[in-house]
C-alpha cells in the first residue's frame, strides 16, 4: 500500500466532514428520531404527479430529456422560472442572467471557486449554513462571522467591521446571507435591515449572494422584499432550489445575477459536471408549467407550520428552565441555546444513544463558538415523533445539567 | 451597474469556456451535421425500460427516490457496481473503496482539487481529453504532455520527463490517461506500454487517474487489462460513467480507488452537491440489477462499429491528399490530421456556414499544438449523415489547401 497522504494537497486539510451528513448516515442507520437533516417531509411530494409526468416525457421526448444538455441549463425552465420568480418581486432582464445548477450547494461552491483568492474577506452571519461555511472553505478566504439577532443581521455591528477593514487595508468580496427563514435559526431579516444592509454593500462595495431555500415556506404574513427584488445594480447573486419546495432528490437548483457572473458560473459548471440531469430538469419544467410547484408552496406553510408548533408546545412543556429558542416565522430550524455549561456536540453521543438527533450548533458558527447550541429541524419527523424526540432531548439535557452540578 | 470583474479571484481568469459546449450550442440551433459533442446515439436508449422502471420506483419508492441521498452514493447501485466491475477484473475489495459522482466529470473536478497545489506537476496525454485539462487548469498546476502513438502513451518519453522532473526536484502528483479508445485520438494503449507505465508509477512514484468511459465499446478483439486490474498498490484511481453505455442526461459515474481517497473525494463532494441526483441512482441501479445496461454493451459495440466504418469509408473516399486519421478499436471519435497549413480552428467558421461541425484538435492539446487537426464523433450523426458531412468537411478543406497555395 502507498502512502496516498503524501499526494494530497494543502486544500485536503482544508476538507471538514459536514456532522450533518455523518449524523445522517448514522440516523438512518439506527433510526433514532432525527431533528437532524434538512428533509422536507416526504408524505408531501407530489408521487403521483411525478409518475405520470415522467412517464409523458420520456416515451414523448425520451431523446431528449436523456441526452447531455447546455451547461447553463434547460432553456424552456429557465423561461418558465423568469415567470415564477416575478410573482417574487425579482425580475430577470433575460435568460443571460440566469443558470441552473445541481442543487443550491453547487452554486455555493461555484461562487466559492470564482470570487475567493487565498486570504479574501468575506463576511457570513453567525451562525450561517454549513454547508456554504465548508465550501467557502476550500477556498481559503479569512471569513468573519456578524451575530444576528431577532431582526437578523446585525448591520450596526457589520459597519464596525467594514470600517475596521477598510482601515487595515482590506476589502470584502462578498457577504453571504439567508436572510429569510434562515438556517439554522429560522430568523428573517426586517426590512430595516434589509435596507441597511444594500446601503452598506454599496458604500463598501461588496457583492451580496443571498441564499433562498426557505422563503416559500413563511409560517406568518411577514412582510419583506428580497434582497435581489432591492438590488438595481447587480450587486446581489440569489440562489434558490427546488429542493425544499418539491423534492431534493432531482437536485435542481438556480442562480440570478449580473449576466458576467453567470457567463462565468457556466463556464466553471462546465469542467464541475457539464450539465444538471438533465431529465431533473425537464421534470422541474413540467412540475412548474403544470401548476404543481405552486400547489406544493400552498400546502407547504400550513403543514410545517402545525409541526413548528407542535415542536415549540413540547419544548415548553418538556425543556429545563436555562434553556431558550427562536420561533421561526418560517423554514425548517428551530435554534435552541442550552445553558453555559453543556457541549451540545459532547452530549451529543448520549443524545443517540436515547434515540434522538440534533446538529451541534458550534458547526454554524465561524469562529466555533455556539457550544451550548443546537439545530432542531422539524419538516421531516412526524409530529408523534416531535413530542417524543423532544421530551427525550429535555431528559437528557436535564440529565446532563445534574452531571454538571454534581461535578461542581 | 457595478463592475463585476473586479471581484472575481485570480481563477477566474484561467477559466476556458470549452469549444466543445459552446459548439454544440450553435450546432443545436443551426441544425448543422454535428461532428462536434460526444453524444451517444440516442436511438439506442432504452427508453421502454426506464419508462417502466421509472414509474416503478416511484411508486413504490417514491419517499426514498426523491429524497436526499448519502454523498458516496445508493449502497444498492455501489453493491451492484461491485459485481459490474469484477466481470472487468477489476476486484473492488469493498463499499469504501467505490463512490458515485455526477458524471465523471466530477470526478476529474474533485481529483483536481484534493490533490492539486498551484505549481504542481502532473502528467497527461497530449492529445488528452479537453475538460480534464480545463477542469485541473482551475487549480493552476504545470501541466505536462507526454505524446501519444498508436500504441498509446510514449512510454520513453515519459522516462525521460520523468528524469527531467526528478533532476529538477519537482515530483509528479498524478498522471491522467483515457488508456482505453481514447479521447479524441481513439488509440487504446497496449498491453507492454501499460506495464511500463505501471512500473514507472512505482518507480518515480507517482497516482494514476484512469478514465474508462469508452473501455464497453470495443470495436475489435483487442486483448487488455484496465490499469486498476493491474494494481496491487493502491496507485490507480479508476474513474467510469453510464453516459456513454446507458443514456448521459441521468449524469451518473462512479469511482473506485483506495479508500483513503474516497474517504477525501466524499469530503470534497459534500461540499460540491451534497449528492448526486437519487432518482439517477435508483435508475441507474434497476438498469444494471434487471440486464438493461448488459444488453446495452452487447448492442453497442456492434452499432457504433459500423457508423465508424462508414465514416472510415467516406473519409478514405473525399478526402484530399495529405489527410490522415486514425482508426479506432474502440470509443466514440475519429482523430483527423490535415496538412501543416491548415488552421482547423480558423477553417471551423467555414465548415460550420457549410454545414458541418467538428472540434478543433488544438483545443485537446497541453500546449496548443496539433493546430492542423480536428476529432470528428461518428455515434451521434445517422449513417447518412456521416456521408455527407464527411464530403462537405473534405471539399472545405479542399478549398482551404486551395487558397493556402493560391496564397503562396
Amino acid at each position: 500500500m502507498i502512502n496516498v497522504e503524501k499526494f494530497f494537497s494543502q486544500l485536503t486539510n482544508r476538507l471538514r466532514a459536514s456532522e450533518v451528513r455523518e449524523l445522517l448516515k448514522w440516523g438512518i442507520k439506527e433510526k433514532v428520531i432525527s431533528f437532524g437533516g434538512g428533509f422536507p417531509d416526504p408524505k408531501l411530494y407530489p408521487i403521483r404527479e411525478i409518475v405520470e409526468i415522467t412517464r409523458d416525457l420520456i416515451l414523448k421526448y425520451g431523446h431528449q430529456v436523456l441526452q447531455y444538455g447546455t451547461t447553463e441549463g434547460l432553456d424552456e425552465l429557465r423561461e418558465e422560472l423568469l415567470d415564477f420568480m416575478a410573482r417574487y418581486g425579482i425580475e430577470i432582464p433575460s435568460l443571460d442572467n440566469i443558470m441552473i445548477t445541481s442543487g443550491s450547494q453547487q452554486a455555493i461552491d461555484i461562487i466559492g471557486r470564482i470570487f475567493i483568492d487565498p486570504g479574501d474577506a468575506i463576511v457570513v452571519e453567525n451562525p450561517t449554513y454549513l454547508a456554504a461555511l465548508n465550501a467557502f472553505r476550500l477556498e481559503a478566504p479569512k471569513i468573519y462571522g456578524v451575530p444576528i439577532d431577532s431582526e437578523g443581521i446585525r448591520t450596526d455591528l457589520l459597519e464596525e467591521l467594514l470600517i475596521k477593514l477598510k482601515k487595515e487595508g482590506k476589502r470584502v468580496k462578498f457577504l453571504y446571507t439567508v436572510p429569510t427563514a434562515q438556517n439554522p435559526t429560522g430568523i428573517t431579516m426586517s426590512m430595516r435591515r434589509r435596507k441597511e444592509l444594500m446601503e452598506l454593500a454599496e458604500e463598501y462595495d461588496f457583492l451580496i449572494v443571498e441564499d433562498n431555500p426557505y422563503g416559500y415556506i413563511m409560517f406568518e404574513d411577514v412582510k419583506f422584499k428580497h434582497l435581489k427584488a432591492m438590488d438595481n445594480e447587480g450587486r446581489v447573486i440569489h440562489l434558490s432550489t427546488f429542493s425544499k419546495i418539491l423534492v431534493p432528490g432531482l437536485r435542481v437548483g438556480w442562480v440570478i445575477a449580473d449576466k458576467r457572473i453567470i457567463r462565468k458560473m457556466v463556464i466553471a459548471k462546465q469542467s464541475l459536471d457539464i450539465c444538471t440531469s438533465t431529465l431533473s430538469q425537464y421534470l422541474c419544467y413540467e412540475l412548474l408549467k403544470r401548476g404543481v410547484v405552486d400547489k406544493q408552496i400552498k400546502i407547504l406553510p400550513k403543514y410545517y407550520k402545525q409541526k413548528r408548533d407542535v415542536m415549540l408546545k413540547a419544548l415548553e412543556q418538556y425543556m429545563p428552565k436555562g434553556v431558550s429558542w427562536t420561533k421561526p416565522v418560517g423554514g425548517l430550524f428551530i435554534f435552541l441555546k442550552c445553558p453555559k455549561c453543556i457541549d451540545t456536540k459532547v452530549m451529543l453521543k448520549k443524545a443517540l444513544e436515547k434515540g434522538v438527533a440534533y446538529v451541534p450548533g458550534y458547526a454554524f458558527y465561524v469562529n466555533g463558538s455556539g457550544r451550548n447550541t443546537m439545530r432542531l429541524n422539524f419538516s421531516y419527523p412526524s409530529e408523534e415523533e416531535i413530542k417524543k424526540g423532544v421530551s427525550i432531548l429535555a431528559q437528557v439535557i436535564k440529565e446532563e445539567l445534574k452531571m454538571k452540578i454534581v461535578a461542581k
